[in-house]
């Protein structure tokens, strides 16, 4: 995507050296740092301490973390499985990070013997990336018949998004899933406006979906997590989008904290919610989000302290006295009944289990 | 209430000088300062900027205000009338400010000629905050059988309370009004736990009630304002108790932005959902919350900027991309259908206006 008139990817291959290179997501927006992944720690510690995040991303950086541990120990027929089980355990709620790395595993496992382990690897790598790239395209395909639907409803006024969180192309790898309907409908000149919730505690709202949308030119305007409520009592809002780190074949969606009162929101004003994801987020296991979805509990720290730039320079803030405790749920979970519909790369489809089976009649 | 073993309030008349002390609220938790107010703009100056907030405070220092004017200019008849209406302008949405200018002039009306208007000026601000703690101590004593019976059926297990922004003591002269009830019962040693939701985007929760709570010995947790839901979800929400700016006859209640989504969250979730409020906060006028109460739209840098501490100093860090805007609602209005009931000070009732009107025949 766009930055700055350079076209940039959150993670890549860099040719020359073998390793990875991802965008330290931590120091957005106020500085575009590049990061080397050399080997699978790196990897891991980048997915635990969200140099990387969204679920496609970790997905993709999980796969390259496989790849970095046969590259590093291409002899070792057990070195693959071993990353494996350590990448699983950076993060519990994005499905996206198991699936990868079983992918990864199934591939090296399948590879003729005497072929090249580490092109094995990065081939795949690279074979996962280029349909994350693909399924988000398709997203936005199919996104943007609803926001054309209700530019029409709205006589060729504006189109009013809310969005939570990031879930735009630096949660994936381009386009985004929540974004990839703006970007669609965007770049063919339908005006869209997006209402970003700033989504306390990490601020990847604040921090990454309105840089994203200010790099490409996309109007925004940032507001507190507690106002989308009020925006929609007012008609102020055409449409929800949300990502997902982890949906059940039921339908029922985890993601970013907060987006469980944005869906009651929704329902009480009679505002569609959508949920964008490729296939790969959905957990063909689980029937009861709310029972079966592990909620990760995060550092009490990332709720007192608040990042940000005091005159250029990146600072902490302490916001509540010293002495107070607190608590980091990073996710809550969505019940299927307050999901409009979701919108994946193989088209649009209702939150029941057998809709989402119609569209992946596979699974 | 207690401050480190001293007793404070956070307004009082210095009797040595004439003039008015108030606590700035801004600078709270990492500095007590104690501000002067020595003339009626300096009283609008604190509401505006928000050194003092909080429906029954805004009225207290409204009234300070009338006397501080009088106290400087007691020869001229139209002086009280003249600050009165600079007063009302100062915060739209609060009705206790509107409430307690005109009671100042109606008390200043009716004095007899000769009195000096001085004295009758500062014994009436003196009789408004001695009321309004007088309410507050008795919407404690009402709310405390609320959570006495909660933690009846919970069989002695500890009580946790929901609350948003400040309605504590510091919102008010002494106990609070949400927070009342939580006061009572932990004083009389009920086991009692706080949520706090930090209350972005000015931190009330995070900066002024965890300040209270900690200092008044109160076990609380700091949460993003998104945890609510998440937390009722899983059955660790027994009650929420908020406070109100401005509450119609019919039940409608305007108070912090994101109120509107808790009490969401409360009704999908069973958990009772009650609003404290001394009877000033009532607008008898108005009938429809959503279309009536005007809703204070800030400064969006309060949504752009995060103020805390950095090594003991209070610094303002800017979150997200410079050219991103924000836009700054300071209130919702949660519909008489989502609330449970109110606590006044002369008992509870139910959110309808027949209900209402029971306990207050008079209006």
């Amino acid at each position: 995507m766009n930055v700055d008139g350079k076209t940039m990817r959150p993670i890549w291959l860099d040719e020359k050296s073998g390793t990875v290179r991802i965008i330290d997501q931590r120091r957005l927006p106020h500085e575009l740092v590049i990061m080397e992944l050399a080997d699978v720690s790196d990897a891991i510690l980048a997915i635990k301490e969200m140099a990387v995040r969204g679920a496609p991303l970790i997905g993709v950086t999980a796969a390259s973390g496989v790849y970095l541990a046969v590259r590093r120990d291409p002899g070792d027929p057990n070195t693959a499985a071993r990353a494996g089980r350590m990448l699983k355990e950076a993060r519990p709620t994005a499905v996206n990070l198991a699936w990868a790395v079983d992918r990864m595993l199934a591939t090296l496992a399948k590879k003729p013997s005497g072929a090249d382990p580490i092109g094995i690897a990065r081939d795949e790598v690279t074979a996962i990336a280029e349909e994350e790239v693909e399924n988000c395209r398709n997203i936005g395909e199919h996104g943007l018949a609803l926001i054309t639907a209700i530019r029409e409803r709205k006589h060729n006024r504006p189109v009013n998004v809310l969005t939570h969180c990031n879930a735009g192309w630096l949660a994936c790898v381009e386009y985004g899933t929540a974004t990839a309907p703006v970007y669609a409908a965007h770049d063919r000149g339908l005006p869209v406006h997006v209402w970003v919730d700033e989504t306390r505690p990490l601020n990847q709202g604040a921090r990454l979906t309105a840089w994203e949308l200010s790099k490409h030119g996309v109007p925004h305007t940032l507001i507190a997590d507690n106002t989308g409520g009020h925006l929609m009592q007012h008609g102020l809002v055409d449409i929800v989008i949300v990502g997902t780190d982890r949906t059940t074949c039921t339908g029922d969606v985890a993601n970013k904290i907060g987006t469980y009162l944005k869906a009651l929101a929704a329902r009480d004003n009679e505002v569609p919610f959508y949920v964008a994801l490729p296939s790969s987020t959905f957990d063909w296991q689980l029937r009861d989000g709310l029972e079966e979805i592990p909620v990760e509990e995060r550092d009490p720290d990332e709720i007192r302290f608040v990042q940000g730039s005091a005159d250029g320079i990146l600072r902490r803030v302490l916001v509540p006295p010293q002495s107070s405790p607190a608590i980091n749920y990073a996710f809550d979970v969505t019940p299927a009944r307050l999901v409009t519909g979701f919108i994946t790369e193989r088209g649009i489809c209702r939150a029941t289990e057998a809709d989402i089976r119609r569209l992946f009649p596979e699974k």
